[in-house]
């Protein structure tokens, strides 16, 4: 763990120049608008250690896979975030000598990443091997009040220099994947164009034809007045550049303003491209640096007014709670139904593909509840635009009948993962896509998406479920063999209890679902036709969910991750020397597959997806036994403990597992920040606060909160959209105070009680301890 | 299934042209000499479709596999057959014309692999587009008397065209492996020689540095005349050609003699490789093609003398039998201990490379009794002198203290393989080699082998078993958790019967070697100081052996494949569709580990092991319960059933599987000789004769026959080596026949009872029905 950057409540900032930190730096100071999104690489060419990385949402590569020992049913590819243009580059050069902070003499430097208006500064001053001394300020930022477009204000002032200065500013699509299989190059050009004060380049991938124009527009100050210069324009294969030769002394200040735009045959057709991304560039120009500036703040002041959480007390944890919303903004932003949210957003490439479960079981709540039901159902839809590629997928793998299962990684609902454990065994994933759809109906009280799409889904899921179990003559159970469950540290077991929980449970709300549509006739009978339902597929769901077999440790509480789990050496975290920990970089696969240790919540995501169906001696007995066996080595895991720990009030441990959550990647607390940051898991936090601290959950149709306090925090504050009303919960040392922000009286528990609070009213009730 | 190719008690014939058939016959007519070997690929360019094959036994490449997802532990490589220079290029070329099979109108195509002399022959008519038609016939072979040499003969008989005749005569480097991740190539060129009458090339693999030199001496011949023509000599990067222009008339013979030699810096230093190749193709040149081929099928008489088996009344397996022996003796000679048995041996790329558990389990006997002790004990050395790799292999995964695990697939004792489940999790494969040193012990007497490295192995192995297994809490046994079995259509299962049974005897059989080699105090002195043997070791073994759990299905004698199989749903192979067969091919990787259906002898694979621990009732009926589910999907598979089967008298049984193992490859049951052929389970052929039909058994040290007579067939007869004795065994419908070729007494058992036989004599006995 690392203590990097300084603690403020609203930025992050490194001080001092640190290359052994600048691959986790890149991805900790990340921008992104939902459209597009970069890592924090300089503008000005660096010759050290780097990932570059710059994204366009939506545009990925199917590289090849098709290597070494081959199953049937395998993806022909794995689609890859897509490395695009890089639009960044401002290049100083004097005298021959470019500017690059890993041969010249660094000093001053300071990078901040301000989260309240979505800007990344960067200063520092920088000696040349030439003598001539810069300072240099850089603020960028991708616009989230038009998507199209960001822009670049690069100012250097020489300190003792006085002759030419040139300045290449420039476009560079001659970029490379870190994730190319085949050290491939993925993009092509299509085409290009340079004009006095700008340059355009156009690419498209080598695969899947997607076409990216990228244009800049660049105008330059001296001292603060318009420079009438005009540029030598270059280009070379996948490269434009606008260079200009400036006169400077010391003491001039030159100021080069970039306008860039990236826009994408997702949304223009191929021949519209160059010049719709000309007509973004200029349009970023026109409007001019100062005034974009302020409108794209008041974007993020918008969000922030409806999704900020504050911690009083710990500046730590309000540091890190903020990153994770900030990051999770603008990630995705609800814009566009294509697009999802990836597990590393625009900061990296790992992991490739765009959706997870992660979408479902970790990010719905947080869009859900700060970006409200339009937004969580776009999610939804999205996956139900997917269907029939799923039930396609299903029948790849030999079921029928309209059984659906949805991939693992996809881009556009095909699979694209290709390790046999996860992409056919992995099947927990279509559980929770179904559980997704109840959360928003219960949330957003919905009923309606039920004839939308929802009932679909939960069918095409249902029958799979039912073509997946198999009667246990033995047991006289139906079981599930051969599959995966979140824990990953345990491939192709037979009954995992997570997996045949979830099984059973959408079973059953299927049934209730499609018992509750019945009666629109019209619906029903376009249903009926459309998915050639069959009545008695109801009956059989009733006898598959009322003899699903669920493992359990006779005598007691404890539900068992999967048949055999007692056949294992029992061992506790405790047991593991730190030197062998994480075990997944230092213990063979099979070791680990054999070993006790969990890697994230399995039968306790059960629990906490599960909550209302089980008595709190039996959510404290299988905490209580996982808990210390669980190595919390996927992001996705301490959040979920951190939850079910405040709901069984172990304070402490909710603390612990909410700062691992929280500041997992401002700590790098499993050294791997250089590659990106964890997106997903981010909402994990948000929910360790609000669903944890908060003891958010909806109960009966009512909201409902059991607020706890960490003995770290004086306070915390968070609000939340619940259909359509804005509820604010704040809580202190004494008091819970519940604030309904709309116009309409609403009826909010506050520990078991109810309470009726008038339109524009609060309650406040005394905190528990 | 096909019936090619004319059944032939000597050879394999293939009449006519099928250029559909062409992969496939490449593979069956294959030649080699355990040094080098070959597919029959035509010495004259074809544009149709083939599969270039040469290959130098011991030359390979290490290949990355580094895609995708990657697991602790896995190799950094995968070891592949190498795909060398093409040295039989002999093109002849008429008025710009090259001789091509695919564009000429072919008639009169006939080939024929003598197995009797190792020869290859084709003869065919060719009329080429400018109309002059070429009566050709070639004849080849690979020295088994010179392992370095082989030679063509190459004739080329004008029926209608008079005029220039242009041959070339090649070598080509420039090859490319169809089994190549990255479309690269594996050689580059290191140096290159042409003289008037022959040229050399000299390549080098790009990672290993593997050098081979291929060098070609060329005489010509017009109508039995040698020529006095000097060629127009060529190269180009790596290639090397001798161009001849030679006048012919009508009705004129030319033939092309090509003597060529492979040699590599496995036996040569560098420096010496070049002119040691043109060495061995002058000395071959010197002998002469005829004298060469009479040494040649010299060689090969006195193996047939040894190893032939004689099949009356059933042409098919009669040939059959003899193309799996043929193949076995080209494949590997025993000549060079550090060579092993590549399951396709050099008839093809799959599966890379050079061994696995085939040699112990199934090879093993083969050479064993035909080749005798040396041939057999070079197979365990080769083991033993990987024992360091094997303990280092152990070590990555977390063994310690000497724990041996052998790897799945090796070249040099380091594993190739990854697939998890496989690389780390199939490790039955250690048992095998353990149980090889009890059979070659058993059947040489060579008790002392112990001492010269068995018990090493032994204990490296034992070692590991000891700290693979668990104490089971909840059983109070011993358990073995996530492995892969001989079934490779199970993986990561607990309590596999088979891999815990060899594990609990190697346990037993290397705590009784341990004590027999203590009474002599300087071997074990010196071997507890070099293994750090403890005593407490012993105790430790016994504690676990007695302790296994070992799965069973209740109130039966059947042995449970492993923990949870009797929650499958219950199937046979009857009940699935032929368009579902095979289902590796019809099936995704998750419904074949889910369903019931066995890959190969897995429990039987014990009780083939390990028949005298079983009684017969049991034996029978774990047959009976595995054989309806097995669907022998490894070539591995019917052979152990056919010798199961004929030890319980199913005849019919047998004799199905007999022919499904003979004839694999000839009549392509499996869709794939066109890859190549299936070299190690041809030694399961030979297994299924010996010990099927014959019943031939090791019984307290004695011989032991228990003959049984397939009804198709009118006798069989086969001689093994013993002992250094051959004894000869002759079933016919009234007797059986045994003589002892030895100068002493021998005592053999038939059907059970002991006989004593004189040296030279032979004793009769009534067939048993």
């Amino acid at each position: 763990m690392k203590k990097h950057y300084k603690e403020e409540p609203w930025s992050i900032v490194e001080e001092g120049f640190h290359p052994e930190m600048q691959m986790s730096s890149e991805s900790i100071f990340s921008l992104g608008n939902g459209r597009m999104g970069q890592r924090a690489n300089f503008e000005e060419g660096y010759s050290g250690e780097t990932l570059q990385g710059n994204y366009i949402a939506g545009v990925y590569y199917p590289d090849k896979t098709r290597v070494g020992w081959w199953k049937n049913g395998y993806p022909e590819y794995f689609a890859k975030v897509l490395n695009a243009a890089n639009w960044i580059i401002i290049q100083p050069e004097i005298e021959g000598e470019k500017l690059d902070l890993a041969t010249a003499q660094v000093s001053n430097f300071r990078r901040e990443l301000d989260m309240r208006a979505g800007t990344l500064k960067r200063v520092f001053t920088a000696k040349l091997k030439n003598g001539a001394e810069l300072d240099v300020e850089s603020i960028r930022f991708m616009s989230m009040a038009d998507d199209e477009t960001a822009a670049i204000k690069y100012t250097i002032k020489s300190r003792n220099y006085s002759g030419k200065l040139k300045i290449a500013a420039a476009i560079d699509g001659d970029i490379v994947n870190q994730d190319s299989n085949y050290d491939e190059k993925f993009w092509a050009e299509v085409s290009k164009q340079t004009w006095a004060h700008g340059s355009e380049l156009t690419m498209k991938t080598k695969k899947l034809d997607f076409h990216v124009s990228t244009a800049q527009q660049i105008v330059l100050t001296k001292n603060g007045d318009e420079l009438d210069l005009s540029s030598v324009e270059a280009s070379t294969e996948k490269y434009v550049e606008n260079v200009f030769d400036i006169s400077i002394a010391q003491g001039d200040e030159i100021a080069v303003l970039k306008y860039a735009s990236n826009v994408s045959s997702l949304n223009y057709s191929l021949s519209e491209l160059s010049s719709k991304s000309i007509e973004a560039a200029s349009r970023a120009k026109e409007i001019g640096f100062n005034e974009m500036l302020q409108r794209h703040a008041e974007n993020w002041r918008n969000r922030w007014a409806n999704n900020d959480i504050i911690i009083e007390g710990d500046v730590a944890a309000q540091q890190a709670i903020r990153f994770n919303i900030f990051q999770l903004s603008q990630t995705y932003t609800g814009a566009d139904d294509r697009l999802n949210i990836g597990p590393k957003g625009f900061t990296g490439e790992k992991y490739g593909g765009s959706t997870y479960w992660d979408t479902e079981a970790y990010c719905l709540p947080f869009y859900m509840l700060t970006a409200g039901n339009d937004v969580a159902k776009k999610l939804l839809l999205y996956r139900y635009k997917q269907l029939d590629k799923a039930i396609q997928n299903a029948g790849k793998l030999g079921f029928t009948d309209g059984a659906a299962l949805y991939p693992m990684v996809t881009m556009n609902g095909e699979e694209c993962h290709n390790e046999w454990e996860i992409t056919f065994e992995e099947i927990h994933r279509n559980g929770a896509i179904a559980f997704a759809i109840k959360n928003y109906i219960d949330h957003s009280g919905d009923q309606n998406y039920l004839k939308e799409g929802g009932l679909e889904v939960l069918l095409g899921i249902s029958r799979f479920w039912a073509q997946r179990v198999n009667w246990s003559k033995l047991r006289e159970k139906y079981v599930m063999l051969g599959v995966t469950g979140p824990n990953e540290y345990e491939n192709n077991v037979n009954n995992n209890w997570y997996t045949n929980y979830i099984a059973k449970w959408t079973l059953e709300y299927t049934r209730d679902a499609a018992k509750a549509c019945m009666s629109d006739d019209r619906f029903w009978s376009d249903f009926v036709a459309k998915t050639n339902f069959k009545e008695d597929e109801l009956s059989t769901w009733s006898d598959i969910s009322s003899k699903m077999y669920q493992p359990k440790l006779d005598g007691t509480n404890i539900f068992l991750q999967q048949d055999g789990f007692l056949d294992k050496v029992d061992l506790t975290v405790d047991d593991l020397p730190a030197s062998e920990r994480p075990i997944n970089q230092n213990w063979s696969w099979d070791r680990i597959l054999r070993s006790i240790f969990i890697k994230q919540a399995d039968v306790l995501q059960g629990m906490y997806f599960f909550e209302d169906h089980f008595d709190e001696a039996t959510i404290r007995d299988n905490f209580l036994y996982y808990e210390p066996r669980t190595v919390h080595e996927s992001s996705l895991s301490p959040c979920v403990h951190a939850v079910l720990a405040s709901k069984l009030g172990m304070d402490e441990k909710a603390y612990e597992m909410y700062l691992r959550t929280a500041r997992l990647d401002l700590d790098d607390y499993n050294h791997e920040a250089d590659e990106g940051l964890h997106i997903t898991s981010m909402a994990g936090t948000w929910m360790a606060v609000v669903e944890g601290f908060g003891g958010k959950r909806v109960v009966d149709g009512r909201l409902s909160f059991s607020p706890r306090l960490p003995k770290e925090w004086d306070s915390f504050k968070f609000s939340i959209l619940y259909r359509e009303s804005t509820v604010v919960l704040e809580v202190d040392q004494d008091k819970v105070k519940i604030s309904n922000q709309s116009g309409e009286s609403m009826a909010v528990d506050v520990y078991g009680t109810t309470y009726e609070i008038a339109g524009r009213d609060s309650v406040d009730v005394n905190r528990k301890r």
